[in-house]
């Protein structure tokens, strides 16, 4: 099940820097085992923003929530969640 | 070079039910001759709207235009288009 | 799966009283067929609108798109979605 | 009466970890005695979000302000509140 | 029970001269009866604006509804509600 | 001369307990003041909100200007003003 | 009493020239009319737009509401106000 | 040329009261001095607001910016310009 | 003087071809003449968007108010205008 | 390719002066250098804001998002990024 995630990162500036690398560190690794286990289809940058656009791949909305309240980063992130489907004219298999 | 395009349809409901058959299979038939030539790279439907969020991969911003505004269903959609690059932390060849 | 969906209803003065009528009752048997199935778990009128708040419990985004787009009065509402989970505060069986 | 009332929790970082703990745990002994009491009907987490949706069914306004404002976490909520009444087309009895 | 409705009104220019005076001449019979029963407990224009602020004192938010709902001009209007409590400053008998 | 004024108070968490308390009593003693003099003609609670409608009864945008801004609470208030006339259907002699 | 009052203008195409040709003299002569009267103190044209800013001197909410009203161009127009006080740094007599 | 300026003052608590009343005799002396100029053709309070709406005649867009960021209050103000022209209908000669 | 203009264009549907033919070539030729005279600096396409981002450098705010209601395609355009100036960063002669 | 890049800028009131003048220092030679390099090609003020609208001609979305992240303000800046495309209507060999 499909949905849309939208992430705004607001990271306040006076978070000390090795405070900020490691949970840089810990989020990237984070985000690259839930895009190996297929639940995070896709994840893009918007152009000049510290956002990202991505797609997740989920059983439930309980799973959507665990995933995303899970992120490292999640309580500087200003995220909007947008349920999508198949659309019939795709036609591309993993599209669903 | 990626864009999200998302669009909402409104077709107006005092439209010719066959033209607006052939109107729909335009639009079918444009959209999965650009799926298939790679331009439109995902299209999904947004649950309960007559919209879709979709992902481009185009030489240029024109020829973005030029698909978009080339859609059949065109005049009777509300676009929105957000340039994306490939993200530090994806891990898939063709999220770029 | 739960979701709220927020239902705005405008009919064009224009309709037909006739078939407003119909169009109507039809409405309201779908509703009630789909409330006595258990997907539609709630239904509520929002004071002084032509609107409702409404919980589905759906298979999947998928269902919930089929279930909304299938209302007749589809074509004339304005609507919008919103995943939902059990709150971890909740002490009802079926606030699931 | 119902009224569907929305939460969103900000609670600041600076916190300190144990005034935290405590008030989340008042929060959680609050709300669900008021479940218990009928007074707050439903309760959903918002995927994705710090944020529920509510249902509270109580004798009048004055009421819903004093439950309200009486929540441990109310100094840090962004609530929204709509009055709601019996759809003509609902069939639970206690939908009311 | 108190509650603050706003009403914007929006006659449709095409509307029947005869038809817009009769409709005018019943609201404002179906304001004054309603003000006389005490429900409506205020009402006033909002200067350059064909809208009103207006405070009901209703039993329920069903009451509320049946009101706002039978208003002639209910089918042209915008109409916005917010719940109201006595405030523990107020020293009027009546702002309850 | 009638207005309407929202007024939603947001004092800062940092205050001093005792200067809140102090700034809190002084306030009531101020509406009141106002209350009993007719200028400030009434003024109800939100529900469920830090927040009041209030309707002031002046002499001119001067008057209503050097009342608002003389509230003790004012610095921590977002205020809006919107300019009332009498209802032509009102059948109070008081809601001019 | 000083009002800044901002109107946006939207005559329908559809309306015949000749119509249109007299409410604009109609609408011109009863803007020189009260500009006379010194109660419609200043007009300027929004660059671009077809949309006014006004500053307007009346005695009373219920005056400037008969005055806009009474606009030959009201039932097109879009219209916002906002009261105004003399500004304590204001060294021109007639800003007040 | 003409243009509105609206300015939206938001002076921080935590200012020292003798560096706000040095900025605000400053800020007092510069608009006055500016007034007299004939640059600053109105200046106008909004009732209720720590704000202003304001008429500049200036030479041109480069001095319009120059003015407003020299004002002493410029860091702490919220500012929204509108270039304004001479209204057909006006009948005021300085009214361009 | 340098402008921002953007423009949004919505031609009804129901607009005779020819008519659209003929207004389109005459905007074209508005435009493009303007350009040569210096007065419209820069106009660029929105990508997927019938609108247009374009740089006017004219003498006063009147001249842009005449350049611009009379485009041939005003009577369906939004227009928003913002001032600029010279950027202090700038080292284009002709970007003031 | 071109985009339209508004910034915003909101520099601490609490930055120390000489990492200020440092900062600023570093911006100004920053975007002088991509303007020499053809990437920036325009950039202008907004009159009376601290915010800039400016033209950039890159390669691909990649490189406009390396570019603007490197901006030594960009960690106070909100951006917007428009896709622009050469215009039919356009003379200017540059405006592609």
């Amino acid at each position: 099940m499909l949905f849309k995630v939208e992430m705004i990162v607001n990271i306040p500036e006076s978070m000390d820097p090795d405070r900020r690398a490691e949970i840089l560190a810990t989020e990237k690794a984070y985000s690259q085992e839930l895009q190996r286990s297929g639940k995070w289809r896709h994840i893009w940058r918007v152009a000049g923003q510290y956002a990202n656009v991505s797609i997740f791949d989920v059983e439930s909305n309980e799973e959507l929530h665990t995933l995303l309240t899970g992120l490292p980063l999640y309580p500087y992130m200003e995220i909007s969640v947008e349920a999508l489907c198949r659309h019939p004219s795709s036609i591309r298999e993993d599209d669903r």
